[in-house]
């Protein structure tokens, strides 16, 4: 399999916010794009909590990305002009050191023994990354979802690190229905006996645990609206169904199996815990003297594109006018999208006329 | 324990509607008020998934009942005026026949042997306990969330049986979202081991299933908004929080736990099943050639009030509108109430000054 990852190394002895550090720590990541000799063309895309770094094809790896309609020569991060790095987050198990990795002091795989996790060792370990690379300051920072809050957190860490910024459905703060949502996905994983209190395997693997999680989070990543157009109530032929009792009837079930099932063996369950509870504990406020809107006014940037999706019920718009009037407070130009999507959260994966259609202009201005 | 519950007697083989039949089923119901000589002011209501007949305290049974501010002597369902009537639905396990009952054919509980339950059953069972009541006609027929479909059930197949209907924050047949996240509350029952296709007992009973389907179940009956100015990111006392790893943190999450813990063990998890299960099958097109619209103008009462609430994600507001869409089609004086309560689906158990203050002039008007 061609492959157009890199690895960086991490500072030996990286420390973590919550304490504890790791020795020996990587970073995934791709690029597209050539490097200004000035290094002033550089821009970070922070991901979701299960994307990999591969966020479009590359002549390295031309398997198409998660983003691939978003980003290329001639798209709307445009990779004819933009040096773009989309690193895999730290903690995750896509190529960067977490809990699935090996941890170097005793051979064996860290599992819980992994440091607690936050986002700002997210945005610590991206900032390594940048730095290694001899950039001084990104053109641009993008993020979305959990890696919208991560970038925050970047924002936040590495004052005038960054000139311009794409925030895209995301929160300053977790609130708490996604902490609810979050919780009982983190729940449904660690009853599963199978997690055994993270020491499972292939053989042993919390399926049912993970299968729960990545429904619900589906789920809560679209829309009700969309679903009714797309599903109604059409009901599986009598010869896609099986005889168990209660078992999946309608199109919407077979469509959550089909999601969990292309995510259940592809991604580390203690990882998934690690990453889910990292976005709990975001809260920007800690930037700010406990104060979210003083932290986000903290941030300097030039410029700012905030886009929300009126049906995302897990980052509610609100939250995205919060993120864009504390930037605007902070000096930042900002511009506020609030996209009619029917697609909900996800809608920045699959609406790429919406956010293309706000994306291109704005990094064709910078 | 005093107790105000009564039990009527199903006629014998009584019929189920996707096949096989009843013998010796009863249903739990209790009533407030006093039957009128001429037998016209007999008011039901039909429940949500899991409340017993227990709507309101009496003499016969003083603790406080699930819809305690909203029935009773002066109350915006008048008991003073009103022959009120609330049965537990047929398939429950609050006194009525459901797969937790004996099964009087083999002396065993029911469990899977229990036939396939529809809405159309429980209106059917409510319709005999009215007739065997001796009202040939009630005068207000309401029901709330599976409830009101169950209404829609009876109103659909029992014409000219009511004089006013009162639908609440339920639907005209389940969305795909709806379906979705019932799927998998009923899966989080089922793929827990001591489920063990039905055949639990109290020592083997499948708490890890039914916690996970009551938080899914809490989750999604109240709303965002709600809990930010609630719950807000407020933590647990250190005190309050164990050990174990990914162990609650924030105070939403040891609110779904007490709610979780105080369901698990009083609602049986069969029943649970069956009775969502019931929920998704219900379209009410069935009643009107495929659909919707017509069955629903098919349905002849005076007058009809219908209410639902803008934070209610399970049962959107566009279902209500349907709904008094529909029922004005057919002929009816129909009042449409969109509120902006904050409590999302559960509005109507805890906005008394929202729903009574809108049911209590249209009951008196009656």
């Amino acid at each position: 399999m061609s492959d157009a990852r890199h690895t960086f190394n991490l500072s030996p002895g990286f420390r973590m916010k919550r304490g504890g550090e790791l020795q020996g720590a990587q970073l995934a990541y791709e690029t597209w794009g050539t490097l200004s000799a000035k290094r002033d063309n550089a821009v970070l895309i922070l991901t979701g909590l299960s994307p990999s770094a591969h966020a479009a094809s590359s002549i390295g790896d031309p398997t198409p990305g998660w983003w691939e309609e978003m980003l290329g020569p001639g798209k709307p991060i445009d990779s004819n002009r933009w040096f773009v790095i989309c690193v895999n987050t730290l903690g995750s198990c896509k190529g960067s050191t977490g809990p699935a990795s090996i941890n170097p002091e005793t051979g064996e795989i860290y599992r819980l023994d992994f440091p607690r996790l936050s986002l700002e060792d997210a945005a610590h370990a991206a900032h390594e990354l940048v730095q290694g690379l001899g950039i001084e300051r990104l053109a641009c920072l993008i993020g979305n979802s959990m890696g919208g809050m991560t970038a925050l957190a970047y924002l936040s860490l590495y004052p005038a690190s960054v000139r311009a910024h794409v925030s895209i459905s995301t929160a300053p703060q977790a609130q708490p229905f996604s902490i609810a949502i979050r919780s009982l996905q983190r729940e449904a994983i660690r009853l599963d006996p199978k997690w055994n209190s993270g020491d499972y395997d292939d053989e042993n693997y919390p399926e049912t645990g993970m299968s729960i999680a990545r429904k619900l989070g589906v789920i809560t990543y679209r829309s009700a609206m969309e679903w009714v157009g797309r599903f109604a109530r059409i009901r599986l032929d009598s010869d896609e169904r099986d005889d168990e009792p209660f078992a999946v009837e309608f199109q919407v079930e077979s469509y959550l199996a089909a999601h969990a099932r292309r995510f259940v063996r592809s991604f580390d369950p203690n990882c998934y815990l690690y990453l889910s509870r990292a976005s709990d504990w975001f809260d920007i406020a800690e930037h700010g003297e406990g104060n979210a809107r003083v932290a986000l006014a903290n941030i300097k940037v030039e410029r700012a594109l905030v886009i929300g999706v009126s049906t995302d019920i897990l980052f509610p718009l609100s939250q995205q006018e919060e993120i864009a009037d504390g930037l605007s407070e902070g000096g930042a130009h900002v511009e506020f999208v609030a996209l009619d999507s029917p697609q909900g959260h996800d809608a920045f994966l699959v609406d790429i006329e919406g956010f293309g259609g706000k994306i291109a202009p704005f990094m064709a201005a910078l």
